[in-house]
């Protein structure tokens, strides 16, 4: 067993999509999450700011005695990943090689699509055959307008050529997506299963913690400190949106 | 007359349409533009980070000797503006003030609004009846979506109430705003008086000079020399977008 608490980090509030999902099935974990709120989105930056800003990230979390840690965001996954895998001294999990898998494992016909920021698409992490950017889904999100007609259209634009292709599985890559699972989920119109990267790293996670006999071993529900890097009340509403309840008592600003 | 160049500072690049302006009345100044795009947007932000971004973006141009700063961004003009301009050595200018008393000599009903990033409209620094946050139109402008359907269901949406409130005049309160300056016009319907931030500082900018006799007297035409604090394909068509023409010639990528 081993105590310590997960580290999380996300380039915002995305990223607590992922902590909902790790909650689920490891409920009695302690957990810290980083939201780099200051710096939010990472989607649109180069490899080598995303890469700087995500080891700053990382070692936020490591000064906080984490065991592992959990990039619960896409585009840092994509542009920073490996990196951090190979230079940092302690389990790094990322949300694209997890999510990958089960989708190859979901899909039937092979056809499988990806969604993501311009970074995550750019970036090509995602080894499949069709792939979008949909930089506005992001925006549409954080301002809550999640059933809006305008966010249809856009999605329709954004969605039009998976439809022609007749993929089967379309990954949402970007941890804010899950919120908008209805909309894509009815403009796809057939049944495509639609994978959540937030539910895949946690099931991996899991699965290492067990192998490597490290789980919390506490009875208790697990802590959870939530630490961002700007503060505003918008970035309280929009944790609330992705989490389903408040974090305001567990959260605090720090510089990184 | 004061040979150094005049310093431009954006959170991104929507202060290329302030330089635009700038250029056009003063053709002979030489110009040191930082767009700090490795953290933009500043519009979501906290006043805190936004003031300690703009001291940065400052601190920056302060190096390249310049002679005056010119705040091309109306979330740092609102939140940093007072501020920067207390405790700089230097004249500061801020879009906000010079807009708004353009504005006011122009309405004829005193009906004045003002559309701008959730920071700018917020802080409440345009003193006007009637505004709205418009975090959308960022997004589309940056993904080159500006005569889309999507768009124009979200400006109606935003500018509903401006039209039952019968304004005559109205300030794009963010930079970005002028490249969709036809939407917002048709939307309004009316015969609305559109007000551009860039504009109007860039006149101040050019009284204050004359004025103080700190214009360049060089007979060619300025250089301009951009700095970006990230660099991507996007950001440059975007720059291309605001100004009209390439900068790469004239671009280098720094960390501040």
């Amino acid at each position: 067993m081993d105590n310590r608490p997960i580290g999380i980090f996300d380039s915002g509030l995305g990223g607590l999509t992922a902590v909902k999902e790790i909650i689920k099935i490891l409920p009695n974990e302690d957990l810290v999450y980083l939201g780099d709120t200051a710096r939010v989105p990472y989607g649109t930056r180069s490899k080598e700011i995303v890469t700087k800003f995500s080891f700053e990230d990382a070692n936020f979390l490591l000064s906080k005695n984490v065991k592992c840690i959990v990039i619960a965001c896409n585009t840092a996954s994509a542009l920073a990943g490996k990196e951090l895998k190979e230079k940092l001294n302690i389990p790094v999990f990322e949300v694209i090689s997890p999510t990958l898998k089960y989708a190859e494992s979901v899909s039937k016909n092979g056809k499988i699509g990806v969604i993501g920021t311009q970074g995550t698409i750019n970036s090509n992490a995602y080894k499949v055959s069709f792939s979008k950017a949909c930089p506005l889904f992001v925006p549409f999100i954080e301002e809550g307008k999640i059933d809006d007609e305008a966010l249809k259209l856009v999605a329709k634009d954004y969605l039009s050529d998976f439809k022609k292709e007749k993929i089967d599985t379309l990954i949402m890559g970007c941890t804010h997506y899950p919120i908008i699972k209805n909309i894509i989920e009815k403009e796809m119109e057939q049944n495509v299963s639609l994978i959540d990267p937030g539910s895949s790293v946690a099931k991996e996670l899991k699965e290492f913690l067990i192998k490597n006999n490290m789980l919390n071993n506490q009875k208790q529900i697990g802590k959870i400190n939530y630490f961002v890097t700007d503060y505003t009340e918008h970035f309280l509403k929009v944790a609330e949106m992705f989490l389903g309840h408040k974090i305001e008592d567990n959260l605090k600003k720090v510089e990184i």
